[in-house]
């Protein structure tokens, strides 16, 4: 099989070509510039390809619900040009063939379970922690949707005693995006997060903000795997900080080896690194192929 | 058709006979006292009965793993005499029929989807605050049990600035249980939550707790419905209270018109009202028929 799958994210866009196994045979990136130049740019790479399904994986929020009048629109996005805009059906337009159509975070959820650290489980929870953080939802086997779709990021945390950064959510300050994203610990420390060194206080502190969304997400969903991707995630030192954090907040309640004894092969780095996205798209693009749809 | 349920609590069994409408022809109940005295009250009261399927929504944690060695166990619970009892191979010993089984909150969650106020959603969420607080999770047309199942009862929460009681929780002192079911209310103020007047502050820290585990349930999972039930819900006046704390909380980041506009049909009590738990096994038992086990 040949997938295109297009990985859309608020600065850049990624388009590849690859196969039902998860294996990329060529991709490019531009910038998120407009959406005339974007679709401009999607239709010049896959022209002449053959192609048997193609995926989105795309920032939000999204419409997903398959029965809305807006099913495949980017919807209330603040990026500028790209507030209700039809994305689906601009690429009906040019292709006919099944597409896939979801969040970046769902597909790099759906890419995991379906090629890489949660391979052959029914659920797995995917974490990106970057200039916002976003989590993608695998559960009994579906992506999930509901009302609109997961968006985490945003979910209220306590606060560390010892933390007066006020928060930078432009809707909540400091839900867990507005205390944990990149962005927070720049503005908290004055550096980027890469220039402290592995044993500054930073980490301490986002490891207890994510380990206290992780144990939220356990308890409210019990998934297989969580998996821990983007650009803050490249600090390694956090993975221990961070299962420690959950260990020690479960404190025994959930009875279950993954956590009591296997915590480390339970709170994991991405198999795919840095191609999860795009791997999510081709991931969403099987999926509707093999839907039939 | 006829369907056996079995709701059991930590207090009391509740053992009923109805039919795949969800309509109950008849129902006992007595004290959860040893497994040996409640499998012989159960067994006495199905006996002779002509039954098409069984089903047990149970107090847990319970191990709803169907490729388990132990799948159909109540497993670690303190309740005496009751840790590892094998629920499931007693009443296969005596009911030869399919025989579904899951925690008491996910089978209301269940029966409130089949037939009560998320009917022919594909999502909701079920909540009970009472002694304890339980959280049923049906996601995507499916329970959710994953590693386990959900215990969202513990999730953590911000503490209310005017809220000095430190929390009853045995494992988490102050997670959501801790601090608002119904012993916290009682520890905090002296009394029973229904001697309190109705204008009563306890009312605004439970709506503050509550409305809050609601925004991280909606932020992870996105439900078409949220259910509340159990005793503590008996006090009508929540609802409005923790409506309003979820909208404030959420502050219009979730643009679907549920929230913003029919949050009353949102957050909601449950339509099967006191017979949600016994309705629940008769839905794990319905499922179980038609899944064909």
């Amino acid at each position: 099989m040949r997938i295109g799958g297009i990985e859309a994210g608020g600065t850049k866009i990624i388009c590849g070509i690859g196969n039902e196994k998860g294996q990329i045979e060529k991709k490019i990136s531009f910038p998120t510039e407009s959406p005339e130049i974007v679709f401009e740019k999607i239709n010049q790479f896959f022209a002449g390809e053959q192609l048997d399904a193609l995926g989105v994986g795309t920032f939000g929020p999204i419409d997903v619900n398959r029965k809305s009048a807006t099913y495949g629109y980017i919807t209330s996005t603040p990026k500028p040009g790209w507030k209700n805009i039809d994305v689906l059906g601009e690429l009906k337009k040019q292709f006919n063939m099944p597409i896939g159509f979801d969040t970046d975070v769902n597909g790099a959820a759906l890419a995991e379970a379906t090629w890489g650290s949660a391979q052959g489980l029914n659920s797995c929870v995917y974490y990106t922690v970057g200039t916002g953080v976003g989590v993608g939802v695998f559960v009994e086997g579906s992506l999930v949707h509901g009302l609109l779709h997961p968006e985490a990021g945003h979910i209220p945390v306590k606060r560390h005693p010892a933390d007066s950064f006020e928060g930078f959510c432009p809707y909540h300050k400091d839900c867990l995006e507005g205390v944990a994203a990149g962005p927070a610990i720049e503005k908290r420390f004055g550096v980027k997060g890469h220039e402290l060194g592995k044993e500054h206080e930073a980490w301490q502190l986002e490891a207890y903000y994510l380990g206290q969304a992780l144990v939220s997400t356990i308890l409210l969903l019990s998934p297989e795997r969580i998996i821990l991707g983007g650009g803050v995630m490249h600090q390694e030192q956090l993975f221990p900080l961070i299962r420690e954090q959950v260990r020690s907040t479960l404190n025994g309640y959930v009875q279950h080896q993954m956590i009591l004894e296997q915590i480390d092969q339970y709170i994991i780095p991405p198999a795919l690194g840095d191609d999860a996205g795009l791997c999510g798209a081709l991931a969403l693009g099987l999926q509707e192929y093999k839907a039939g749809r």
